[in-house]
């Protein structure tokens, strides 16, 4: 898996699925063209823009669907049900608080969030676990709405679903101090919790 | 795939994974014990539990994360994202409001709301995308609050992700006069639509 991200294939791949006059698209026309990507096919826009290209010119398009980050996060034990919307942050997060404002909207439903963490494989740039909570904590000095603080349980996942995964449920402040290794991480911030969750959540603690 | 819903396989299951003295378990002290399921193990409250109730007893678990219907509707193309809590339609419901509660508070936040349909193999009932309609539209005429009409944007699905799926947009009064065919159906409601996503459900209307 990590090494899908390499930065050739990365580079590769954007410019094959983004591009106006699209490779994938023109030899489907005339052969059988397969795409592979990380997680499932649809959970990045890039992929439906594709398929919706495809089907406009008659390709018919046949999809395995796969594990997405979106599922394995029930392996923390909070239950996938329970999600509100999912979020990004982006590296470059100077003036962005939409994060903070899916958080606050999930919270008020007592929904548990998902916060996706940037990489850059380019520029080997990441956000780590610990850069969420510092942003999070950011954007709540600014906007002083007690959404976030030191003290909000978190759930800090680190390259989930391989072998070498890591997960630690604890407060914000506990969590800045760990060091959770390579990419891919992502941040949860639980809602309202069920006794089982809770009960999960100890043996990540 | 759809073998898996046979009466036999299931009782079996339900049976191994919920009994106290559990046999999965006991086995797994001992010996190496594969625990195969349909969708993301930890979809599912009773797969959590297993696996807390394992972890307890020191036995090491390696988890095999798969496609979930919870990123498989990315297929629709309403984006994975912006799905709000997943909610269940029970068989049984004649008193029960929380599916309409849950759409009630995703609406609220734009989110679109997934609704999974309660099937019983044992009986051969299943809860189709038609019935899932007419309990919504059943529950706004007692609760009167306006989340749910005959004219909301509704998408049907049944069978996702198999060769024979059928993926329909369109108004609820559209869709109740559809036949969606086998199990198992899912019912999205969609909440505020991206301008790709509305193109994208043009293909399914």
């Amino acid at each position: 898996m990590e090494k899908l991200y390499s930065k050739k294939i990365i580079l590769a791949r954007r410019s094959l699925v983004e591009a106006d006059n699209n490779e994938i698209i023109e030899n489907a026309k005339s052969k059988n063209v397969a795409f592979l990507v990380i997680g499932d096919p649809f959970a990045a826009t890039t992929h439906i823009d594709l398929f919706l290209r495809a089907k406009k010119e008659g390709i018919k398009c046949h999809i395995l669907h796969n594990a997405s980050i979106a599922s394995a996060v029930g392996i923390t034990g909070l239950q996938v049900y329970k999600f509100g919307k999912i979020t990004s942050i982006p590296l470059e997060n100077e003036d962005i608080e939409s994060p903070y404002d899916v958080l606050k909207g999930n919270s008020s439903l007592g929904l548990h969030t998902l916060f996706l963490l940037d990489l850059n494989p380019d520029e080997e740039k990441f956000m780590s676990v610990n850069d969420a909570i510092r942003y999070l904590l950011k954007v709540e000095l600014k906007r002083n709405e007690r959404i976030f603080s030191e003290k909000t349980l978190c759930v800090g996942c680190a390259r989930l679903g391989s072998e070498s995964q890591i997960i630690k449920a604890s407060m914000a402040k506990d969590l800045l101090k760990q060091n959770f290794g390579k990419p891919v991480h992502c941040l949860i911030v639980p809602g309202k919790l069920h006794f089982m969750e809770e009960e999960a959540l100890k043996l990540y603690s």
